[in-house]
């Protein structure tokens, strides 16, 4: 298989520190895939809630994830110490492509890339276009 | 250190069959602790789903959980198919506590023994008396 | 956005049922993400268990997942009764791609939709290609 | 129903930080119980390796969870910022009492208050004695 490479640390505009938990381990004595999305949305929510989009509460953006994904590079596990970087590679009208990728510390490379498809509803779970000053603040996020 | 012996299928009036997870096992192999109050929840709640109690959606009753705890016989783990037993043994005014037990297939001694002491709340999170009509749908689980 | 249409039951050669949690629902109230890839996997390690592929223990087979995802067509959530069914799309030397969707009790279109890319691997982590008596027992899973 | 009040942080004598999830939350939009264990666990594992106590691998010492249990003073929850404050309220021969509690930023009360009887076992999983530079080790939680 041909595989992309690992992005680096300098592709991603902005990072969130991830603290791994016992249980995070499986059997096989690293991170569970399901691991992995807790972490991403996590990453994802705490940079949102960082940068005024409001995503709880009764005035929360109700965004669905219509689509999501990982690529593994390298194991992690507990107790690693992991940094989620974060990019925008697509911002649309109604959804974007957000990427997480989880960094070891001291690793320029990422051990895993995760992304999501997420889209902005409304009151009757219909796509909805995302207002400017909505996208505006996503905007730190994205790339080329 | 002397310890309650494990108590058996027949001290328990209703039963809840129960599937563990791949990701349950923690690295030792065998279920994590926290897991164990997954399974108690979920057995717990789908009792009360069964036998006419809503937890869930706006007219649901609200129950705070103010104490709870587990001891623990013997180790289970994935892929275990697990029975929950369910017994109340404190029906009281406003609380009642809820003892769940796990059994492995084939076993009569319980694996472990959990238990719960709940409060009914009201809409300022106060400990409210339980009507009477709710108390009775708890009577099949009370033992003495 | 253009969307691959849900799968129907009667493209899975094979199924298992599946418990859900009241912890599996997240603040939303319904299945989280990361639940998704706990259902997956479970669903695939009680198959392959079903089937003579041992994945516990030290004789088992180790297989490393490189990539996965999820499309996700309509939202689940506790206290669903699910069923994963089963197919792998690709099956290759050392590699093969499975695919995990969920339905809903009573619905014929899956609410989901995932897949993972397994490799298996030597005792020094390295791609190996599978004997043969291992991909005929995988045999009942394939589609074309 | 009258209970101990909750503890302080001048009570313990060391702390471990505690990231949140955005899945701790479950439908209530509080802290799941399960998640506190997965926190209590976590903070002790972490302590432990930082102060010369293998828990994980070839030589790991082996800690069989006997009982555990939690008292909830008030609610916590995604997104808070927490810290785990832990003690050792018994030293005993082959088993030890650990509590853990968790405190919000900011505020000088436990929100919660868990423990855990932990026995140390030999190969055959029967107890056996720390030896006295185990015991060494745990010497800075102990409290009166």
């Amino acid at each position: 298989m041909s595989r992309t490479p690992p992005p680096r640390r300098d592709a991603f505009p902005a990072f969130v520190p991830m603290q791994t938990r016992w249980n995070d381990n499986d059997e096989y004595g690293h991170l569970n895939n399901a691991t992995y999305l807790e972490l991403f949305d996590t990453a994802i929510t705490y940079w949102q809630m960082d940068n005024g989009i409001e995503v709880r509460g009764p005035d929360a953006w109700r965004f669905v994830v219509v689509e999501n994904g990982c690529t593994y590079f390298r194991e992690v596990g507990f107790p690693d110490r992991l940094s989620a970087g974060l990019r925008i590679t697509r911002l649309g009208s109604s959804s974007y492509r957000i990427e997480v990728a989880l960094f070891r510390e001291g690793e320029e490379e990422a051990a895993s890339l995760g992304y999501f498809v997420n889209v902005l509803t409304d009151a009757e779970a219909r796509p909805t276009p995302m207002p400017e000053d909505l996208k505006a603040r996503f905007a730190p996020l994205v790339v080329d």
